[in-house]
């Protein structure tokens, strides 16, 4: 059966973060994302595919109408709608990652990677960060979203009421190199062009930076992504 | 003046490295990025803006000449041509990176800048390793290019001609975080879907690996960008 304009309305307005919180659904493109995600917890709500790879019930469709809900320009195989979870209520962990506002969906998605990487199971977002179930965060998480538990949440709620320690990155923080870091803790970076807010700034407990090897005319500051990954990995590196 | 047919056909044949290797010439966008090189040992051949904000000679031009020579979408008031430099001979460094057929121009501008960021001042690239004079390598590497050596060379020939160490880092390598890391060597860093090839790996002396935290069904690998951070770090971090 060809695909209706309906079906074809409602996976389009999916591409917009308006339409994903009206409907509590998100798209997945792609084999070997939508199987990550048939293998988790999230709750399948419509698959299609041009051919029966999946153990899941599929809508099989043609060539021309997978073109026509794929948001890639060379759609592969199957598109699939989940569901959006509830979200769960702040679980604890030992090392929590908090994001103030960060905005780049690519920057997003390899920060979930990382997370799932250095087995960080709990990222609280704060409410302008970008949504993790943006069409290029899916796509750059590669499947680790269904192991990293998201929370979008008012930062400063929740970091005042917070009972860890609270480390924030800062230019002018002290070396990640320079002492022992905790087992414990939450970590916060900031948005790509303002670093992190004064508001969220006041909270901090400690502020920490990674120091600069090169001449002083260096590159002025580092990706967001690139620079979680160094201080994720010297904070958990200590206690391998 | 105007510009000219044969200025614009110019330009446009820098967009690919056949060009570029024809006219030893490359492209740089924005006025920040400009100025940057303009203070490097880089030699200017031709500057296009539409104001006059450089101390160095401008052939001013109308916004519409401007979006006929830039490859952005919305350029931004100026676009400059430099010389690419004769390369050099591999020079002496303590700590040297070295990439094997890193492909994606992305890439490769993060890790310029990490190695701007942690002072390793020489990076030698093999032969099929995307080309640094790359429109995307540049737009990615806000000027770092001007303070990293780079050398292009055939990779198997430099590493049997090295008196260092060879790390090269591999998914079962030994733990960055299980010893000490020398001050010495050179690391290599693989292509983004195969790693290091089999004709690198048999010259390696070491591999070396970063540790996954998080559980066994966790993302398969990190991106080569993200890991170069996390092992320059490693190896940086140490002696800090």
């Amino acid at each position: 059966m060809s695909i209706t304009k309906n079906e074809i309305k409602l996976i389009k307005s999916l591409a917009q973060k308006k339409g994903r919180q009206q409907e509590r659904l998100f798209v997945v493109e792609g084999i070997k994302g939508i199987r990550e995600f048939l293998d988790s917890e999230f709750v399948l709500y419509q698959l299609y595919a041009t051919d029966a790879v999946f153990d899941a019930e599929t809508r099989l469709i043609s060539q021309k109408d997978l073109q026509r809900i794929s948001a890639l320009k060379t759609p592969n195989t199957a598109v699939a709608i989940f569901k959006i979870p509830n979200s769960k209520s702040v679980i604890k962990s030992s090392l929590v990652l908090a994001l103030d506002d960060v905005r780049d969906p690519g920057n997003l998605g390899t920060i979930i990677r990382l997370c799932d990487w250095f087995g960080i199971d709990h990222l609280v977002c704060s409410l302008e960060t970008v949504d993790c179930y943006n069409p290029k965060v899916i796509q750059a998480t590669m499947g680790s979203l269904t192991r990293v538990q998201i929370t979008y949440t008012d930062l400063e709620d929740y970091l005042e009421q917070s009972k860890l320690e609270i480390f924030g990155t800062f230019m002018e923080g002290n070396s990640i190199y320079s002492g022992a870091l905790p087992e414990e803790g939450i970590i916060v970076m900031g948005n790509e062009a303002n670093g992190i807010s004064s508001k969220i700034e006041r909270l901090v407990n400690k502020k920490i930076g990674i120091p600069r090897f090169g001449n002083l005319k260096a590159t002025e500051s580092l990706n967001v992504a690139t620079a979680t990954a160094i201080v994720l990995s010297a904070f958990k590196g200590q206690y391998y």
